[in-house]
């Protein structure tokens, strides 16, 4: 697979709940964080989903939010990984940042260099990656 | 907080629609203005979401669609919130475009130079913001 | 109808599958592609989708992933359209490749600059856009 997502996590699927829609997907990852990815119940299906099996979670990195101050909010979010700042790459308008979590996990963002400025993001900053689960992709091996 | 999200909408909770997986929130802005937020079931049990409560929507720049001709046409979209561009700044790929609202909410979008070419979008000129419920994350005080 | 999504995909409505809040609309484009998207129920139920009908699907350029080897993977999105990169336009951070399907279809995507590189995409390149059903925006004549 070669992909432009700029984030492939590995992991096992902990756990599938069915709607009558959608179906929301635990994921535990190779690097012991866990992921929640929300998929068309379709998907589920055809993909076979079931605790145990292989996947890799995909998500571009403009679908990450940064969050470097998290006191006093709790967020809807499903997908929060506390890591620390490795590189900020700054564009015209947006910039790249890579998070490394604890685990040895990298997560790429895209943010606007607004936020760069007032997050103060920068190397060997602590930060949250914020992803939806609902904008998480699931692959598996054909 | 400090999320690196360009806007951030606080309201009061004004309905909560549960389904299987997901749950469908309507949020009264201070603004006047009305949001719809599609979260998984499972964040609007533990974020304790009800009527009355309070919350913060959260919504990325390039989540957001610009529109200048409504006419003829209906959108899937629940949020689409009328205003004026204030301002447009232009970089190599994209652009930031930030929409002031009737109520004084600001919504900043991230679109591509060719739209705002296309769309004549410059300070002045009426605008539609378009957000899809399901790319609106909430946090609520912890 | 004047909007900034580079996507703008006319088609039929082919099937609509409601769920509690959310509901699944097949797609049929003019083109001959299909795509699946995902809007709310109410959404649904006010724009009256039923098969037959005439929509047009909306999807901004930054929530199009490119693949160009998808040999070993099945993906969870709904949505992956074979076709040829037509051009690639770099920006500082972002570039944005267009991809021409066999029906005629072009497709806008956003990916970051080193996605290019990795992928190699350059006109002539066959690639394959993902697009999450969740990522579709649906409009219908007023």
């Amino acid at each position: 697979m070669k992909i432009s997502a700029r984030n492939k996590f590995e992991g096992t699927v902990a756990a599938v709940t069915a709607g009558a829609v959608n179906a929301e997907v635990g994921i535990d990852l190779a690097s012991g964080d866990k992921l929640v990815a929300i998929i068309t119940l379709e998907s589920a299906r055809s993909l076979q989903l079931a605790p145990g099996g292989k996947v890799v979670a995909l998500v571009k990195a403009p679908w990450v939010m940064l969050m470097t101050d998290g006191s006093g909010i709790r967020l809807s979010a499903r997908n929060c990984l506390a890591g620390t700042v490795k590189t900020v790459t700054p564009g015209a308008v947006n910039a790249e940042v890579v998070v490394a979590l604890p685990g040895g996990t990298e997560i790429v963002a895209i943010v606007t260099n607004d936020a760069v400025t007032e997050l103060g993001l920068a190397p060997g900053v602590p930060a949250t990656a914020v992803i939806k689960a609902s904008n998480v992709i699931l692959g598996v091996p054909a």
